[in-house]
Formats: C-alpha cells, structure tokens, sequence
C-alpha cells in the first residue's frame, strides 16, 4: 500500500514524469488553515540546484489544492494536494532503458510490474514522490504547534565538516552518502504501543519510505551494543519522566517517554553516480560498461532533512491523534 | 495494536505472571502440518539459562493449541498457541514498584496506562512475550520451505569474540549489548512495495517489535553513509537480478532484489543490571540509588536470534502470501 | 480477518468442538472493572435451553480471563477471555459428514479449506462463537454507561405474537425465522464517516457476522422505498438536532445524528430443521435424503438480541474511542 | 477513512463544487488496458438528465488520468483518476445555508466538522461523488472479465411499473424511493470468511457507502425471517456446490458458494423534494417552513444501479485478488 497512518492517513501518488505528484491524507482535522505560502519553506529546503551536490533541475511546485479545503481551512474532508510536473526530459531516460541502473529500482520495478511499469525517470520510484511526503509533513506539522522537529546532516561520506565530505565526492566525480539526525522535542509521554506498534516500529517504517535510507538508530543505537547497562540507563529524575541522559532516544518499551525524541539514519550515496558502472543490458544479454547522464544529486543526503522531518511529523500527528492529544476540529485560528 | 501483518496476521497477548502468554494467527494457510515438536528448536534456543549470560529461569514452554488445528494440521480457522506460565516469582518484583526501573518500561506503563498497568515482572512488557513471537516464527518458517533465515550474534560489547565480550561484562558485574546479523536466502524478488511498504519499512517496523532493538541496518547500513555510489551499487550480472556485491542488503527500491535479505540489529545492553542504580521513588518523590534483584540476563542479545528469525520469518510469510508465492490451501504434507 | 475495529478492536477464534472459544480484544481502555460476573446475564440471555425452541445444549459458559485483567480492572494489554467447551458430543456430527447440510458452511468450509476444517459441529462456524461476540459486546457496553442498547425480537415467522410464530414452527416440526430489532439510545452526533465509513457501513459490517443474518435496514428501511421525500424526511425540530419522526434510523449522511439509532435484521430459519432434507453426498456422489440429528435450535432469532447488542456495542465502542468520547484511561470505578 | 478494500484499494476524494472529484485506487494489477472510452457506459448510465425523474444537471464527467497509467496500461503504482466539476452553481446552494436541509448530510456535517465543512452543493457528501464510485468500478470490472454484474431496479415508490411509480411521484410533486437489485454470476466459490468478513459484512460496508441506501438484503433476505427452514435451505445438487433454489444468495457461512450473488437494496426518496418541508433555522434559532430549490432528482433510485454494480465489483476485486483468483500482473491485453 502506498499509504500510512491508522487515523491520519497520508496516501501518496504519481511518477517522476507523469502530469503530477500527490497527496491525500485522510483524517486531518477540520479548520487548519492551510495557504500555498505554508510549504514554501520546506518545499524550498528540499529543493535542489541551490547547493553544491545537487541536482539543477528546477521545479515550481507549488501546492494546488485539489480537496479538503474550503476558505483557506481544512474541512475533515479528504485533504488532495497535487504539484505539476512541469520539467520533465524525458528523453534523457528512455534511451537507457535497456541497462537497469545499479542501485536504482529499475530491475525490480520491470520483474515485480512486468514490464508495465513508468520508466521514465524512475516512475513512481522516484524521488521526486518525497515532495509528496513534505507536503504530508507540513500538515502534519501545522497540526503540532508544540512539538519542536528539527533534523540535520551530521555526516557527509564519514566527515563532520560536510563541505569537506562533499568535497571529497566532487574531487573523486562519484556520489556520496551521509548521515542525517532528527531531534523532536515537545512529545508527549505515552505514544506508542508495546511490541508491534512501537513508535519505534512505526517511525522506522514511515523512514524506511525515504529512498536511500538503509539505516536508523534511536538514542545510542548501535553504540548501545557497546555498552555496560549501567551507562547505558537513562536515570529518571523526576515526576516528569525527565532523564539525565538520553541513550533512549527519548522511547522505553516502544513508548514515547516524554525525553526528545533522537534518532539518525544513514543515507546511501546516490544511486546515479557520474562515475562509468556494469551492469546487465537486456537486450544484449551481456554486462556492459555504461555511465549515466542527466541531472542527479551528488549528495542525496543533502535533500534528506525536511523529508525526515515530515515523515516524523506524520507518524507523531497519527498518535497524537489517535491518544487524544490534538483536538478532532482545530480551532481555524494559528 | 498488539498485532502485525496483512494476509498473515499475528496478535500476541499476556503478562509475564499471568496464567499465559500467546498468539493468535488470523490468515495462516490450512493444512499445515503443526506439531508441539515443531516448536522445540527454536523455543530451546530462546531460553535462557543455558549458557553463560542468561536467566536460569526456567520454563517449561509447551505450545498448547487452542484452536486453530485439527487431526494435526491447520485449518484455515485463526490458530491460537497458549504457553503457561508456570515459574513466577512476584514477590521478587512487588517490592521494588515504588521506584521505576531505568531503562524499563515501568515509568511509561505506569503514566500510559493510569496505573493499572500489571506491573509484576514487566507485564505485558516482559520480554517472555518473545516466546509468542517465537511460535509465530515457527508457523512462518513452516510456511517457507525455500526460504532459509538464519540469525547470528556479531558482537557482543564490540567483541567479536563472543565469549570475551561476554567475560567483560561478568568482570564489570554488568550487563552488556550486542549486535546480531539476520541473512535470509530464497527470498523471491519483488517483495514490498515502494515507500511506505517498502520492505525494509516493514522489517524494520517487526523488528523494532523484540524488546531492546535500538537500530537496524540493511546490507551496508550506516556504512553506506560514508560510500562513494561506485563502490556502494550492486552491479546485475545476470537475467535473476544476481548482483556481484550485496551492499543494498536485497532490498532495492523498497522492493526485494532476489539477492539474500541481509541487515543487523542493535541490542541494547539488558535494562535489568546487577549494578547499583539511581532513579525516582515515586512513593518518596527522591532520587534513590537501588539495585535490582532476581534472575536476569547479562546480556540479552544472547537469546535474540530465534526471536529475530521469528519475525522476519513473518514477515516474509505476509508478503509471500500476499504476492501469491504461497498457495492459500497447503498440501497438508511435508 | 477474523477481527473487527480500529482502535477498539476484536478477535474472535475457536471452534465449537475444540477445547475453547475466545476472543482477544486490543485496545481496550486501561482501568476498566470486569468481573466474571459482569458477564453472567448477557451470557443467560444467549443461552439456548431456557425456552420454547431453543437447544437443550448447556454449556457453563464462565468467563476465564486470560490477559489484560490485573486486580479486577482491565490493563491496556490485549485483554484475552476464554470459554471451555464442556459440552460436546463429537459422536452426533462426524456420521453425517459425507452430505454437507444445506444452509450450513459445510461444503463451502470444505471447499475453501481444502477439507481440513474442523468439522465437528460447524467448527469454526459454529454458533458458539457467538458467544466470543456477546463477551466482547459486555466489555463495550461497560464502555459506555451513557448508552442505553436494547434488542427485541419483532417477529417470528412473520407473527409479531412470538409464541404463536413459535407454536407454527413445532406445529410444523420445522425451524423458522425471525425478526430482530436494535434500538440504541444516547448515542452522540457525529460519529462514523461519509462513504465507506459510515455508521451504516460498519454497523452493518459487525452485525452480518452474526451468523444467519440475511438482512438489515435503518430506520424506515425497505420501506423508505416506497415513500415519498416529503413524508421520509426528518425535520430537525431544535439546535441538537432532534428530528420530529426518526426515518432514517439516526444516521444521515453515513453520521450519526443524535437520535436513536434503529435498525432491524432478518433471521432466517435454523438450517438444522428436523425435516427430512436432500442433499449431494460426497461420498456416492448422489442426491440422497437424510435428516439432522442432534440439539438444535428451532428458532434461532431466539438467540440473536443479546449478540445483535452485542455487535452494536463493539462499533459504537470503537466509534467513540476514535472520536475522543471516552477516555484512554478509565476512572477505575464503577 | 473515505477508502475501502484491502489489497484492491480505493480512496474517493473531492467535492461537488470544488474542482473535481476523484478517486486512488492502490493496489490494482499492473497491465490491465485502460482508456477513457472504458469509463463512457457506466458514467452515462449514472448520469442524471437522460429520463424522467434525473437531474437535468449536465457534466462532461471525462476521466483524467494523473497516475498509474502508462503507454494505456496500469502501471502497478496508485492509479488516480480526476474529474473537473464544470457545470456548478454555488449560488443556488449558499443562501439557503441557514436551514440544514431535512434528510441531508448539512445539520451532521456542520456539528461534526465545527462549520469548517465545504457546504456547497452537499461538499464531500454529494452524489457527485459517486462518479468516483462508478469510475473504480469500471476499473474493478475490467478485472473480472468471467464475472457479470447487473444492477436492476425492481420497484419505485412500491410500483413495479417503474413508470406507474415514476408518474406516482410526479404527480404529487414530491421525491420517491424505490429497490435496486444486484446479480453477480460468475462467482468464485470460497470468498469471504466467516464471521467479520463475511462476504455479506464487506458487501454491505461497500453497499452503504452509497448515498440514500438504508436496507440491504442476500437472497431471500427479509422474506426468509417468515419462512420454515426446509422451505429456506438451498440443496446442493452436485460437486460445484450449485443449489436448487438461491435463498441464500450466494453466501453460506459469510462465503460464496458458487452460486449467483443476489442481493437487493433499499433506496430512499431523493431528499431534495421539491415539497415545503419544516426545519430549524440555524440563525433565528426557529423552525421554519422552506423550499429546496435547484436541480434534484425525484428518484435517486434511477441513478443507482451503475453505482451498485460500481461498489459490488470493488469487493470481488479485492475478494478475488486476495484469494489469488487474479494474477498479480495482467497480461496487458484483453
């Protein structure tokens, strides 16, 4: 399914090279006010051709709103957001159709679809579906006046110093991965449910919908596996539930525990890599030596933050709807 | 929800002091076969107080059938498994409930549930549930004759040496974490869908089900995040979608790529240390210092891999089912 | 799926002959008082036995809390009840199995289980398990104290005097069927979703589980075809949307209203009719006359209020857990 | 949530008076053909201003496809379809707003949406969408070439002269109601399952999602509570499980049994009457006596039975994809 959320439920839609890209989210709450101008910020963080490592093409994407709103204002209707597709060459992926890119979905796609799937410019594979999941987020995120979600790049191809890390992938002509943090402060003790829907199991599923991600850690994560239990224990200090470290990550036995919420995940270097690869070629039956042309991210990381960002908002709108902490009709008021 | 999975659905209930800990399955395939002995091997693997670092607790873990299974065989009909519980020591746990223990749920539970949480030996929380996921493991992995999962300890305290790590923490009076490896083979390629069902999304959403999971990584994981793409693409060398390198961990795309399924996870040092802690008295509103008593494991990583094959095995089993790879009727044979 | 609802949510399993019947409700508030005999009078309602036309089969039918029951409240844990079955005499069905009985799931259990469905009286089919949804419908009415849930039967073969529609079916030495009317009082507005969701849609979904139900209407019903708007229209006659007459059984637009909520459902007769019958039977593959032995009831409408409550109670239970009307946490007390 | 299905899934989306209305259909087999032209019987049969008692309201109603089709193929990805709203007159809608209409979704949407809801022309809750219903049928039905569905009217206003009833209403100026019966033949045997999802519980769910439908009722339906059980049960005749008579609709045990699916509806009078009906006046806080102007049909009933057929072939999909009765991918040609 390509949806998520048991009471907010966020459905996504579209190809890379299609009319469009969407969202409906079903179950927001009536009387949020919601304008174009809200998604400008993120929409622009996640945008690239402003930095180093990313890729020029430009898209308008402005929000149109297809349903769900009514005088500026969420009305408990299905929610339909929709971005045009306005800059599409197709013509820079239709050529190298016969070799699937290493990395990229295109074997699995033709195996799983039958051959029936949109090849152009990775189809519904594509990145460009992860505005879909920014629009999602900066609902969700209007939903939560309280709560503070902030995510990072912490590591570009293992350097601290992310221009130097890119650096490193511009000076070798290939892409590069890195590392992105996300800090929620604000979360409400209580979220989650023991064993199957851990607000870790559903924040790692919702993560795991990011393209390129191959790994999260909550609090210490994998360094937990180094540690002695008594470093490792988050003392409680008071009747909050405040702790005086955060190893944790802020969730003990899949529950929120009222601490920040922080976890990271790794990113995998871009797939398209400038640098010449082999692969299998269909047509010939042979592995080939090919390189991929177009516009690509050197840094797919880079784009990652308000993404994680919104696939968190999304995840805590959902239990913080569904444990009564937001009302059922906003107030129609910032 | 206590439950997972679309097709094959599995509900774990119980308390660890309870009568019993179980399983439902809803959407297990009739006619197959399922015998208690089918569930020795793993349920022995799982328990504890075998070998150095776990609990000598000892149950005696017989999967009672209560419905579900018929002249030995499934049915079709939701298949209940009940294990009792027949060794509790409450008194060891009723004293200490003035002060939540860290690292424990004691502290959620308590403000979740208002207090009405059973609170005796971890509850609903302890980690005896594993033992359901174990069962549900054993009818997915019966379900799978071509699959293999097979689930290995790595590092124990950043050890490689199991033992020593191990001989660290007993030296350190101390409990210890680890890190543990699942690889599964004759996995089909086209599992999973992309984004929000990608396979790594509902992996990672199981396994964050095992209590002290605290990351997980597929294929090169956070290492990736300091690969150049040229290095981290798996080259395709033949028609099956083979690749000559397996960083992506058989998973593309949020789709399996037909190589093995590889990632590991983080287990968190046991919450339960011998050693001297601090933490809030609720009863006195002060931060006490405490120990816990009882019978625990000093390192808890030491009983996941079973639990680990458990839930990957049902995950695979959902997906299987749900792409047709499984027939709906067994054949009621071996 | 053999379970039902989105937060309040309810698994039934067992089979008739086997060792028990049980259901696992998840997401039942914490602090919840329950008792085995909270249960007692809705159980005695459901029994056959008692009355005219229904089976002298008795069963203790005691309530056995399996999980989620800690110092006589409820926990927030899957809460797990079971019934033993007592009572069986396997002997009266495995003779007859070679001619699946019309109007029972003999041969469709059959053909879709591949022949290893219990068969031993209907198995899972059995109208035993309508005892899972009477225990099921005494959780969700203590949920709700403010709702009044009542069921009464209408009619039985067509004589809206019962005992002279009864006399007609012994006069007959035949079963027969009947009509059952539900009336729930105190109902908020507001609840349920336009399209798919909609009260009707779940009501009507949660009662058809009900075995031997083949029709339901609200309200007017079927007989709202044959009138006119002006004479079916409700008029609102005050600000909390009371209507003068109640047509539309309290939901317009899929929404509950306000007013009562009123629907009736038909009964058809027992298929276990004592009449001599034709039927295939498997074994010869010819047409063949038989009759059914064994304890049955002539009129099962009889037994229906106390589950058609029941059903009602577990949507309306989860309908309003969804929208905030019932607290997460119980008060406790009674 | 405004979807339904579980593996065939559909979302509907929009507004009367917005810019379109729509449906996401996640879930549909890649390869199936699909054009336009597909889409142009059932809308027209649907559409209003054709005979006596429609609307004369006129809407292009051609299907806009944003996603999951390429090259005239499903794709395997969300598969969205638009349609604009054209042809609309708020201002015949909004000055009325102060009286919710008798029958109507205005006074429930109002309460249950804070006022935030889109009011114009009935919003979410118009007829209109059921062109969403319809369109998902037509895609439904393309799936099932070996299954037949048609929906009939039996009756109007009582009359089974559709014309006698039709000229019943217009010559008293007022709305009438009136039965639609579905046949499906073709039928599977073994879909559904016992208890919560009976075929007859996910039909019904489907079935009352449609606007003004108030009763439901398989095979003998309410005519089988007054008959005697020999009378009632179907004898199986032969090895497929066809029956001698088709009391029970199709559905034994909530699973098809292989014969045709039969079931009827009840439809209540279009709630726009042209009629004076009372009802309270939001603003002077009295009841009042008003008129609904605008374009209404008299019997709603007329336009029903592509939309029953529509909802029916949106569950055998689902039903008959998760029995793996439908291959994964089409085959791309008819």
């Amino acid at each position: 399914m390509n949806a998520f959320g048991r009471v907010f439920r966020v459905h996504i839609f579209g190809e890379s090279h299609g009319t469009s890209v969407g969202i409906t989210i079903d179950g927001c709450p009536a009387g949020l006010p919601l304008a174009a101008d809200d998604f400008t910020t993120d929409i622009e963080r996640r945008k690239g051709g402003k930095q180093k490592g990313t890729t020029p093409r430009q898209e308008e994407d402005k929000p149109l709103f297809y349903s769900g709103v009514f005088n500026g204002k969420t009305t408990g209707a299905p929610l339909t957001i929709l971005f045009e597709n306005n800059n599409t060459r197709s013509g820079d992926y239709e050529k190298g159709r016969a070799i699937p890119r290493p990395g990229h979905a295109d074997f699995v796609a033709h195996q799983k679809y039958g051959g029936f799937e949109d090849f152009r410019g990775g189809g519904h594979f594509s990145g460009r579906l992860t505005l879909c999941l920014v629009a999602a987020g900066v609902v969700a995120k209007k939903l939560l006046p309280a709560v503070g979600i902030s995510a990072t790049i912490l590591e570009i191809g293992g350097e601290q110093d992310l221009e130097k890390g890119l650096q490193k992938a511009i000076d070798q002509k290939d892409s590069i991965g890195g590392i992105v943090q996300c800090v929620a402060t604000g979360i409400p003790l209580g979220l989650g449910e023991p064993f199957f829907d851990s607000a870790e199991s559903l924040l790692s599923h919702a993560v795991f919908a990011i393209p390129a991600v191959k790994g999260i850690e909550f609090g210490a994560g994998f360094a937990a596996a180094r540690m002695f239990g008594a470093d490792h224990n988050d003392a409680i200090q008071d009747a909050t539930g405040r702790t005086v470290t955060n190893h944790a990550g802020g969730v003990v036995g899949g529950i929120t525990n009222g601490n920040d919420l922080v976890f990271r995940i790794a990113i995998k270097p871009t797939s398209s890599t400038p640098k010449d690869q082999t692969s299998l070629n269909w047509e010939t039956g042979q592995v080939e030596t090919f390189s991929i042309k177009g516009r690509h991210d050197l840094c797919i990381a880079l784009r990652v933050p308000p993404v994680l960002e919104a696939v968190t908002a999304v995840v805590l709108a959902d239990l913080m709807l569904l444990d009564g902490h937001l009302p059922k009709v906003h107030n129609g008021d910032r």
